[in-house]
């Protein structure tokens, strides 16, 4: 028979890997929907919209096992703030879940159009905010503050990317009216791929505050972490 | 001296009236930004997004709050699901107070032109809105599964309300490329807004599961909450 100390650490493990089956999930997602960006594909975007409902269970299993170890193992200290921060980002992750729904929705009102230009700095607003979750991940299984500080510095870029994209078809727009309608539906993916980038930032704040006991959300993002 | 049960009662106490504090905040802030977009007014917008830091704060103190009682009280069952639920609603009021700023700034940008039109569907989309973030914090504050229920309905309403006003603004960029820009803003502050009432959903779903234990995420508004 195993020790209950034991029993906690199955629970905390399997908590986290729920986690990291989440964020690997949407990384895959969010290559694919990369890709069926590129190939103005809708049938691939509607089965990435189909996967979303798995990472909807997802969520609500480790919102379960959060509570139940609250309630049976009533952790303190550094494990009392992995399952709070674990049920923070989970909402974190499903909402990136989410987002991609939103992107792939929009793939799909797209494919009925000719492209409207060929994407670049889509694809590398993609790539940036892949790294950012992976790093975020990363920074949580390996309670790393030099990777969750390393994602919080990389929302500049992001927004930087963003409103490039958004003043290209804003002139886009305005010199052709056939343009409106394809254009409304790029900025719109672009603002949910910042959407996306902002909850790796929360995830990062998160682990931040679960390594180091301190709250760092709405401070800005620090040149180093205090010891 | 106080007894333990006494303290733990005080400690829930100061939780919800933290919450409450944070909800009747966004209330009032959303009501001011909407004068400030009826009136064109920067100053007032820029007012608004001064105030946000306070709700930081208090997102913080929300935290802090529910991880001492958690450290400290050990609740169970309701008590345990209501710290937790805690956790989850200040972070949906946080990010309310996010897009409030999104609102604002977007306001103050279209300041420095004439208005494009009158606004009529977005001062009825911030009072349904509105409608939907007091009805969450009731249903939290009484408990109540009727309240909460209704804000779920009111989803759709949102969304109808947000593909109307696109769909019009969509046209006056086709028909005129001096619109386009204050357009754009106008179908971001719409976009905020729904956002906003996606957070009065969230809060809502949390009342549903404090009270019955029961996860009703992701699997649509129910018509009756089942006993």
């Amino acid at each position: 028979m195993k020790h209950t100390s034991q029993q906690f650490e199955d629970d905390l493990t399997r908590l986290k890997d729920t986690l990291l089956l989440m964020g690997g999930m949407i990384e895959s997602m969010l290559q694919e929907t990369n890709q069926a960006l590129l190939d103005n594909d809708s049938a691939a975007a509607f089965k990435i919209i189909e996967r979303d409902k798995q990472l909807d269970q997802m969520e609500k299993k480790v919102d379960e096992l959060a509570i139940q170890i609250l309630a049976l193992r009533q952790p303190t200290a550094i494990d009392l703030r992995f399952v709070t921060a674990s049920m923070k980002i989970c909402t974190d992750l499903e909402r990136m879940g989410d987002s991609l729904v939103n992107i792939c929705e929009r793939i799909t009102e797209l494919a009925k159009f000719p492209p409207l230009k060929p994407y670049k700095d889509l694809p590398k607003m993609v790539k940036l905010t892949s790294v950012m979750i992976t790093k975020a991940l990363d920074a949580f299984v390996n309670q790393s503050l030099d990777l969750a500080s390393d994602v919080l510095k990389s929302d500049d870029e992001i927004d930087e990317l963003t409103s490039l994209i958004h003043r290209e078809l804003i002139e886009m727009m305005k010199n052709d009216s056939n343009a409106v309608e394809r254009a409304i539906k790029l900025m719109s993916i672009s603002k949910y791929l910042e959407r996306m980038a902002d909850h790796a930032t929360n995830i990062s704040e998160q682990v931040i505050f679960m390594v180091k006991g301190l709250d760092i959300r709405h401070s800005g993002p620090p040149k180093s972490i205090p010891d």
